[in-house]
């Protein structure tokens, strides 16, 4: 995992290098780089890498082009979920919020070019890759967990209805990129991906659900971005429908039944103890919780 | 041409049908449609699958994937650029801007959602295609076309910096996606891509300069969108550079050089009557002009 992790840095500080290659108008060279770096805690690329490692990891490129994509989109909707129009936020990863640093527009189009760059990713390994019917395979599941009608923009998209069909909402909006990360970590491997599908929803929902009990008792210092946002906008949340300690609960079921789900494979034991060791870090300091 | 025109709308369809399936939100969902339907002259998907056709078209369902692509991302950047932050266009295509219709954030995500779904298209062929390596060129060709360092999202962002580099600025606004365009028909239909650039870049510039003459001379109610824009924004244009007389002349000069560019090929010289054809519409009506 630390090996996976310093790869997806690298691969992701060469697709920010390209994007913002000879030619790019220099505010948005900037915030291309702004907006990936320093970086979260990487949890989706990481899992996509976990689940490709555990399955043989016989085209090691296309996973990592894979989990590069994955995080270039998750930084994209970061980006666009905190203009103004939506969660208005003015701090994010403990530093001004991009919009805040260089403007709307520029917020638009990085989210924009980031999506752009995710995708290329993908498509430059053209003929290098051994099986490029698995790249295009990965791109389809990436492509899923981001577009419509069921991908990340349709959960955002939840938000703008007058009544939220909550289940849609919550799998839409966080649940798909996680199934991508996977899922996608699967397809690159050469092994099928529905068994995959669980592990990702369920981690998924787990990181949805601490996001939430963040929201609702961590301070803005301590995570870096804008907290009470939930109740401020009149949003669904765990905490709020089933109180601190019921969300706590189901934070723990959601991880217990991800961590069951891992199918029969060649490194199912390490991937455990990754999936289990990442997902403790999911629980805020001083909630007590029975460890997984 | 007509047929080209007619594949393209149906497959346009069946994208947008795929994006908004079942579990999308309604809203989304109507939206994506009111940013595709009713198109404009499509010019960019009869350009890429006319430059497939003059080179025998020997993977009919990669070129078609392409150009459907290539216009859902022409339809998100111009659901982008009529956002408030940028040219806070009210009316788009004869009918209200989507932002206008569906408000920021649906306009938002509906861009973000078209790109991915461009990128989709082309995924989904998977091992359908006989030449799944061309699938990535055209994929990778597509992407550079949109994103950094400069595709279109590149140069709208020209539009927020002190200094405008005019060559970037309008190759990358206009020019990239047409570019994306003759060299994406190329590669799916398996030929060597650079000789079809200049096609492009040509027909780019020719469309960036009718659209200035337009701004300067036309009225809303004729072309369906705001006018006066560039002066009111400030912002760099042939007509402000040059005359109206110096634009369409600029305009006749850049036609000449497409057409004389077109590479030796099988379609030649369909290929030539079909572009001029298609040119000739870019003069707007009363304009004199000297039939290329």
């Amino acid at each position: 995992m630390g090996k996976a992790s310093l790869d997806c840095e690298h691969t992701l500080s060469l697709a920010i290098r390209e994007a913002t290659g000879q030619g790019c108008p220099p505010l948005l060279a900037k915030a291309l780089d702004y907006a990936v770096f320093p970086g979260g805690a990487r949890v989706r690329p990481r899992l996509c890498l976990a689940v490709a490692l555990a399955n043989g990891n016989s085209e090691p490129r296309l996973a990592s082009a894979a989990a590069t994509a994955i995080e270039l989109l998750h930084c994209a909707s970061l980006v666009h979920d905190d203009l103004p129009c939506f969660d208005d936020a003015i701090e994010r990863r403990g530093k001004p919020s991009l919009h805040a640093a260089f403007g709307q527009r520029i917020a638009v189009l990085s989210g924009d070019a980031l999506i752009v760059a995710a995708f290329q990713q993908l498509a430059q390994l053209g003929s290098s890759v051994t099986h490029p019917v698995r790249m295009a395979q990965v791109t389809a599941i990436v492509a899923a967990g981001v577009g419509g009608p069921m991908g990340i923009c349709a959960g955002q998209a939840w938000e703008c209805e007058p009544r939220v069909d909550l289940e849609h909402y919550h799998q839409a909006k966080t649940g798909a990129l996680f199934v991508a990360a996977t899922c996608a970590g699967a397809a690159a491997a050469g092994v099928p991906v529905e068994p995959w599908r669980e592990l990702g929803n369920s981690i998924g929902e787990a990181y949805q659900v601490a996001d939430d009990i963040q929201d609702a008792i961590a301070d803005t210092a301590t995570i870096g971005k804008p907290t009470g946002i939930d109740v401020a906008l009149d949003r669904p949340s765990a905490v709020r429908e089933l109180g601190l300690q019921g969300a706590v609960k189901r934070l723990e079921r959601c991880i217990e039944k991800g961590l069951d789900s891992i199918p029969a494979c060649k490194g199912r034991a390490l991937l455990h103890d990754v999936v289990q060791q990442q997902s403790n870090r999911f629980f805020p300091q001083g909630i007590k919780h029975t460890a997984a």
